[in-house]
């Protein structure tokens, strides 16, 4: 399982690509695929579409910096980046920008293996706590929406909060809905007709 | 502000320590204090109270390292931890148990600056993700409590929504307490009575 994740390194330095390939190899990992055209990154990302991206910059100025950490932002995969230096503000940038691992010195044929294990790990449980984040803001923001939907119904048709509430369930029934749509529909209306 | 961080060492190899404090000390840290005793490590990292801790564990067997993801868990603070060998699992259970910064093979003088400060811009990064998600999650109980707790009202006194908020409102402001304080206490209550 583990052998067979898609790896995609980018490198335009051939012999770090290759210290890089070679400790990919020895950790088992077969599908790897080098590119060293750094020209529409994102489209190409999106093209191979891998499971791991590892990124090597030797020693990178500040504006390609900054387009890596947009790639990194857009791809949303684990992603690991080595550079040869780095200060206090690159690394916090990296962090942000949802790098996985940010290896400052340390690209070394036997830590390729234990950085993508890393890379991944830190990725997915990232992305657990994000998710449980958006669910947590959706689920409130859906009880907002209905709550407000439930008080224009109570006010407009002088009902009472079960009764408007029957009414959001039965209309989305008899359209093939969900509450939550019918109540943002509500919302939306009652904002144009100005109630 | 930097320079000025109180920075615990865990250690108990005395070369691989002094690699340690030699590249925190080129960093400009001067608040470093060493503890080679890994009994009790919580309560003297409560009593140390440090703003990041670096453990250094060499080559650990399963059972040290189980107890330095649980002092991870309960110190809940900034932690860079290195290690010379590690397997796909022992590198998820360190990031399950909050580490910071999990380091493989990859100790060096010139490497503890960058490393800690990946491990201090991971931690916050972290941090405000979790708190983010607890708010959320506490906004979204609050409601379900309140809306219970009108709902209770509703039927038991043949309220309206907007009476019942309105009781729930004026009891907590003649109580000298929280909406969500009087309604914790109404469903507790209709609980223990049958209700």
């Amino acid at each position: 399982m583990r052998g067979g994740l898609s790896i995609l390194v980018i490198d335009d330095n051939k012999i770090r690509a290759s210290i890089i390939e070679e400790g990919l190899r020895d950790a088992g990992h077969e599908k790897v695929i080098l590119v060293h055209q750094m020209e529409g990154l994102v489209r190409q990302i999106a093209e191979i579409n891998p499971d791991v991206i590892v990124i090597d910059l030797e020693n990178p100025n500040r504006d390609r910096l900054e387009h890596m950490f947009q790639v990194s932002r857009a791809v949303q995969r684990p992603i690991a980046m080595f550079v040869d230096k780095a200060d206090s503000q690159s690394i916090e940038a990296a962090v942000d920008a949802g790098v996985s691992a940010y290896i400052v010195d340390g690209l070394k044929r036997e830590r390729v293996k234990p950085i993508l294990d890393m890379a991944i790990s830190r990725f997915r449980a990232f992305s657990k706590l994000t998710q449980d984040l958006e669910d947590a803001r959706n689920e409130l923001a859906d009880r907002k929406t209905i709550d407000r939907a439930k008080g224009i119904l109570m006010k407009s048709k002088n009902l009472t909060e079960q009764e408007a509430f029957d009414l959001l369930r039965k209309t989305a029934m008899n359209q093939s809905r969900k509450i939550i749509e019918v109540a943002q529909s509500l919302v939306i209306a009652s904002g144009l007709l100005g109630d």
